[in-house]
């Protein structure tokens, strides 16, 4: 007689602890979990209790290892701040990242040269501090941004196309690392996103040399 | 008859690639592995090709899986770039991590933050552009610098001090994850000595307040 088939556990959901409101960092982080389909709660949206739990687990005093600052994820009894190392715990788990050591290395090292990617074109807003407002440094913005447009965007942009064509990338199928979609891509997607937003003229012209690169957005 | 003693096989040493000159990021890696005395290469500084050999390595056609940029090691067919995933690499291979996932991810999301606070420092002397002497962007920098002064670096510190506290660091034994030194350790005590020269009164004031990361240093 053919056992029942066996329900498998429903696991127990990821906990994203992030700001509401503006996308910002914690975005990497959703967008990883939205494309796996992986069972997550995002606490300060979905709880209404959610903000003062992310304020508790933030308090210098009761955890055992508080993360600076969001996002950050629980999972369980583990909890990672960082985007980039939450993306290195949840890589393999969501099947978004390879199995080996050097291929998972690979991709977060991808991820972290994106991290500084982002960090310089958030600057770029507020290159004074970012405790002041953006009108109160416009002046200074536009000099750092046209240093941005001109020689660091390049520079990022020519690294992304030269390890995708060394991967093998075409431009019908577009991977930073082996054959199949890692949190990588996501998070360089969702880069090339805002960037376009930020600098539509500057990137239309820099993407029509960088097919590759142009092909993942 | 007793054996002749198998003599240990010596172990290929890591090649360390980094710009010679000023320290920079590069000495977060070396000051590693010299307090693990593990055998290495400074390769630009010790071979008389290196300099060709690391401009070959960043070079984009040559190279399957080329760093963005220096520092960035290599150990046999394994090339690691980007100072936080060098250090997650060598921890446990130089006994200076936790063996266990979440210990290791925790000494990793430490080092992510240090590497964040790092980065804000090094801005502060180019606001607007690092393509730009400093000279050019002397009032900026005053600006920016009073910020980083009197909110960054204290809300740095303050983490850094919970979290050793939460570790039940004492004045006399500071580490940051468990009884053992960590490359965590190692990296604070490089960038405490880099701030207190940059910022010697901010950072003698702040430290009096903060009696285990003063000890670190």
């Amino acid at each position: 007689m053919p056992q029942k088939p066996k329900r498998k556990p429903t696991r127990k959901p990821y906990e994203l602890f992030y700001w509401p409101g503006i996308p910002g960092r914690g975005e990497y982080v959703r967008l990883a979990l939205e494309d796996a389909r992986a069972p997550y709660v995002d606490v300060v949206r979905e709880r209404e209790t959610g903000m003062d739990e992310m304020l508790e687990l933030l308090g210098r005093e009761s955890a055992k290892r508080p993360p600076f600052a969001p996002p950050f994820l629980r999972d369980g009894r583990v909890m990672v701040g960082q985007v980039a190392a939450i993306l290195f715990y949840l890589g393999p788990r969501l099947g978004l990242a390879p199995n080996s050591e050097a291929g998972a290395l690979w991709t977060h090292q991808i991820e972290l040269t994106i991290a500084d990617f982002v960090a310089e074109s958030h600057d770029v807003h507020h290159p004074l501090s970012v405790g002041l407002y953006y009108e109160d440094q416009k002046r200074e913005a536009a000099r750092r941004a046209k240093d941005f447009r001109e020689a660091r965007i390049p520079k990022f942009l020519d690294w992304f196309e030269a390890i995708l064509a060394a991967n093998g990338a075409t431009k019908t199928k577009a991977r930073l690392v082996g054959a199949s979609p890692t949190y990588a891509d996501l998070s360089l997607f969702h880069t090339l996103d805002g960037l376009k937003y930020a600098f539509p003229k500057t990137m239309g012209r820099l993407l029509r040399n960088r097919p590759l690169v142009a092909s993942l957005h």
